[in-house]
């Protein structure tokens, strides 16, 4: 560490912070960044700056966007009525790669986590509440991961939300399409026997 | 992919092409720069133009500084003599963390690849060549990593150096300190026995 110079140093300790990478990926990546064309390093130092300053919370789903509203809500085709509540902007992501579902989302921006002092007033849950009492929603959908935050943050929710006399689903639980079932945990196992369709 | 806002999506190609990130860890970098705040965000901006700015090659070992020598090329106490032959800067850092090794070194820029068309010509081998000829050197001490394009590196290395009366050794061979003889590989196992010493 004490070989390399100090500017350097600084660049591989800004990449450190990243979750999920460690002092041998940041060293690597400060050593691309070095690599690249003074055009692209300067590119990419004005896309952080850019994202940053660009970037909001959607006024309704409070989805990542660079307007004032984000595409799926601005899209007519989309069925208000129908609001998917998740954790965060990359799980609308992964809802919009299968390109089946139509109605619009919510996002929480995270979970309720008494451990680490994560409560409902530190999520976009006022929000959801006042979205729904505009009247035009039929059917909440929990989309929280299936971890113990996410179930909390779920029954949490949907215990607000029921009295007001909108429907409120659960993901489905079962094996993953593609797994093996003698990989399958227990309770995964349990929830698809539980959750067993006619065929 | 399509849902991301584009200038989100600018800033997600940016990571994506750091070695070894792919797209969901590039992906978490970006949210990860949204969740900065500002100045954080900027001075990452300012640090990666900096670093690209100021760091240039050792004008003697082509090692990264951010002054005309290299630390380890100004330090008096540095052995002078003996020269450890490395890839890239990494290295350099590697042997550094050992506190052992006192002698200076020289950073070739890469390796010997025909199949990447890497030659000769395209590492710092004329340079390590005029510094040996400045006649102070005494050993050269090849440490390319032990994969083919190391091997043949340090190969072709030496056949250029030993005419010139200097020295040429390669580091040791063998079991890693802290492993366990069973899971050794059968070439390593036997570079081991082969370079056994009396204890």
């Amino acid at each position: 560490m004490g070989s390399n110079p100090v500017i350097l140093e600084k660049l591989i300790e800004k990449f450190e912070r990243f979750p999920g990478i460690g002092r041998k990926t940041a060293q690597k990546m400060a050593f691309f960044v070095l690599s690249q064309t003074r055009e692209e390093a300067e590119d990419f130092a004005n896309a952080i700056v850019l994202a940053h300053e660009k970037i909001k919370r959607c006024a309704i789903c409070k989805n990542l966007t660079d307007e004032d509203q984000c595409k799926i809500c601005r899209n007519e085709a989309r069925d208000k009525g129908t609001i998917c509540v998740v954790e965060d902007t990359r799980d609308v992501l992964a809802f919009e790669r299968t390109h089946e579902y139509t109605g619009v989302y919510h996002v929480l921006g995270g979970l309720i986590s008494p451990l680490e002092g994560i409560g409902p007033d530190d999520l976009f849950v006022k929000e959801l509440l006042s979205r729904i009492k505009e009247g035009e929603t039929k059917e909440i959908i929990m989309a929280t991961n299936p971890t113990v935050e996410g179930e909390a943050t779920a029954l949490y929710l949907s215990r607000l939300i029921k009295p007001l006399g909108v429907r409120v689903t659960r993901l489905a639980y079962g094996i993953p399409v593609g797994s093996d079932l003698e990989y399958a945990d227990d309770i995964t196992l349990y929830r698809a026997l539980e959750g067993r369709r006619d065929i």
